[in-house]
């Protein structure tokens, strides 16, 4: 895939790691977009993320020291503030203009990182995607915010989050339940100008196996009611709903009803790996550790299962070998999401064209 | 080597596994010239092997479910009978005639499974090389049928199987003996119209360890009679007997003989890879299975000599460095074989050109 | 980078082992420029370099027999003399003149082995940049002499050498000392036809952690002196002295003066991994088994922070994605290197243009 066009939208907002990630003057290196990262927390408690590649010969500044809220790059010593300009170089009096490294835009929402990989004038913080349930104490989480690295391409994930009839089958013992759920069709798509939404019902079935080891009490038979919503540039919020068999959503009516408020997030590493980032919230028990390990269980059980699966699915479709995918009704979803995505990315690359780079790496 | 033209021919019987290999209801993901298989054995008793790529999206069918003859991708649901027709799929009616898998045709022989890579209405089960002692009960085999993985071209595994004069020198402690046989030329290679064949006598010489092992009492001098048969796509035969110096195998005199059959298959798993089977057959102490196992552990040890060498040999045949090969004397049976070989192949991709793709993965 | 024009300079002495690696008829399959080699010490003391790849088919001569001053190929029996010549084949009366390999020069200075990889009618051994204190007895080295393996083009590592401010930063705890010793710049490259030198001096400073730990008595302030050339195709000689503060080192007086001769060899392996040869010699306490290991330990744990950060940078250069390198004043003596070599490469190239290979692996 390496040959393809540039893959990527650049002028958006991504997740880039979780605030835990960088305490104790923690360097995080991190690649996005096939272009690694050094992330950190100044002194100050200024997030900030500089290019890792040193601007002398490319050593890591993630392998540097941390002044204030400047990095050192240990290899000769430069040291760069949190915009990226060099300010310092042992033994020399004159620093050019040159000698700086990129400094993206990185703001913090509810413990997430987000950082801009374009064009920095740009980088509106208004157009960050914040799930407000991140930094509600009414909705408690998992033991730790999780991440999982993924070896597949990130629209397979999104195409993965696309159809929720995967959960009869991939996760009939975790997240899903009876495989009836994936004949049940009562689902409609609504496509968005940036991703796509839909409400999918599951009505008077037993509940599935991870909200059931969650919450022992809960009845032999649920209505259980899914509401997703998917972004560019692949990021996945759902409010899930387990309510007392004919429970109507508007009546306001909370009676007996479990709720959950999930988030997940695709950021492309590579083009062929994913950094996928995912809290799952309560609104019960919010002080029982044991409700929060027990989902976190159940969840990550889950999602090893799209894990593996999707996976083997990368490896299949890299092979050098003819492959004509074909198109189910349930599509509607992903095709609609990769027609916008597509779109975007063309838009993007005619309006702010790459840098065109003939030598690489002219000191190899 | 992946951008060579493409190096197999496909209209021919390859050997595809053990009968032991899908007992129990195993899935067996195994890839043949470079297309991934899934094969299995379905209720009915009915060898199956389809496309292990989903139809839909790639998806593995080897994670998937036997139902009856038939597989449940458990992905999204679709299930395929043994002729790869997609019988349903969840949540929609509709199923089009491009829902499919490619099924290729599979045969057993003496617990041996054969699959047909190329059309399927070309597929005569009489033209599998059946090795008929593999289900003779006067020939007893080891105590499991043997496979081997090589990360080598498997024309480097005739190559070898080609002179046996590297008996003398890669298995002197286990196959071989003495150093003396690679001198001893006494051998004459007949050219078959789909492979060749010889036989090489080794007269008055001390019997080879791994015989030795098996059979303490044998004589110190024998004479060794290999009668060795090499066919299209990589199918080898071999009845060896030691004999009483002096024997006359025309005179249907077998007092004091003791005689092997042996089996070996190569077939491509890619161009630099190589599924390798073999079984080694005795019609003497057909009940003793420390005779088995004496024999498979000699047989194994020199087969892992080779598979030492050639898998070396392969990593310096891929090195981005010239290398010219010189011929040798004994070269003779290699080259007709390679003659043969890229004929058939030349021809075939002549008669049945094969299908151009401009876009591999276009959903990645 | 494979794709780029031949990087190496071929008529030139490279080093390519210590004598111990191959006493007790030890085979030594080495790759120097990316071709394959085996060494060895024949039965009468000759040192012996061969191609790695028996004509025939490619088989590894390392896995050969040494016979006298020949080896034999274990695959067929082939038997190469010193200098390269097929003088027996099994079963085949006739040898070729292209039943030959290619024997490289290789000669031994100092328990080193230099091997010449270009035209050997230019071998001169009077061309070998003998480090003579190697054979010295007033200088004694390691337990052992060193190697460390690099997958890092070997510019880098002379990129490293050309500039001592990496001390200060790099091997703060181990070879450096005070960051202090970046800000000096008493340094004056002088620049060679096949390389530079320079004298770098830092006064008045306290002696940095390995010296101190071979030397506890050591005073608490000294000036330290180091002389330093390095030469193509990547030799590096440094003479350190730890000198009372105030020494003159032209007074000819070596009271209370801690002396040490160093030798570091870069050997490309391919374009992405070298060879690093390298020994420490003192002038004192020579007899004593503990300064040996303390200073093999001090050295060694400054050699892996270089090749830790070295490695990093070698991924991060050859990167998909532009990267631009600045240059610093401290970038004189690697840019005069830099210069050099590539001069030369592109006259040899020009001079003996290398061998067009259409068909790499003809048996493949």
């Amino acid at each position: 895939m390496s040959d393809t066009p540039y893959p990527f939208l650049r002028n958006c907002w991504y997740t880039a790691g979780w605030d835990y990630e960088v305490i104790d003057g923690k360097k995080l290196a991190r690649t996005f977009l096939e272009k690694p990262v050094v992330i950190f927390r100044g002194e100050s408690g200024q997030y900030v993320a500089l290019d890792d590649r040193c601007c002398h010969r490319g050593a890591p500044l993630s392998l540097g020291r941390i002044e204030g809220d400047c990095l050192r790059c240990m290899y000769h010593g430069m040291k760069y503030d949190a915009a990226g300009i060099c300010i310092e170089i042992p033994g020399q009096d004159m620093i050019s203009a040159q000698h700086r490294v990129h400094s993206y835009p990185i703001e913090e929402r509810g413990h997430l990182l987000w950082i801009w990989m374009g064009d920095p004038e740009l980088a509106d913080p208004g157009l960050i995607h914040d799930f407000s349930y991140l930094s509600d104490p009414e909705w408690a989480g998992l033991t730790q915010q999780a991440y999982l690295h993924y070896d597949a391409n990130w629209l397979l994930i999104v195409d993965n989050l696309a159809d929720f009839s995967h959960l009869a089958f991939v996760h009939t013992d975790t997240l899903g339940g009876s495989e009836d759920y994936a004949f049940s069709t009562e689902q409609e798509v609504e496509r968005l100008e940036d991703g796509f939404q839909f409400v999918r019902w599951d009505k008077g079935s037993p509940p599935p196996p991870y909200h059931v080891r969650a919450c022992p009490d809960a009845p032999d038979k649920v209505d259980r009611r899914n509401e997703v919503k998917m972004l560019v540039p692949g990021i996945f919020f759902m409010e899930t709903s387990f309510a007392p068999v004919g429970w109507d959503p508007d009546s306001g009516d909370l009676e007996g009803v479990r709720q959950y408020k999930n988030c997940q997030y695709m950021t492309p590493e590579t083009r062929r790996t994913t950094h996928f980032f995912w809290e799952y919230l309560r609104n019960y028990k919010q002080d029982d550790p044991n409700v929060s390990l027990s989902l976190r269980d159940g969840m990550m059980a889950g999602f090893m299962e799209d894990k593996i699966l999707i996976e083997e699915q990368q490896k299949y479709l890299e092979l050098d070998e003819p492959f004509q995918p074909r198109g189910l009704v349930a599509d509607k979803a992903l095709s609609h999401f990769r027609k916008v995505w597509n779109k975007k990315v063309a838009e993007e690359n005619e309006k702010y064209p790459r840098e065109q780079v003939e030598i690489r790496n002219p000191i190899l």
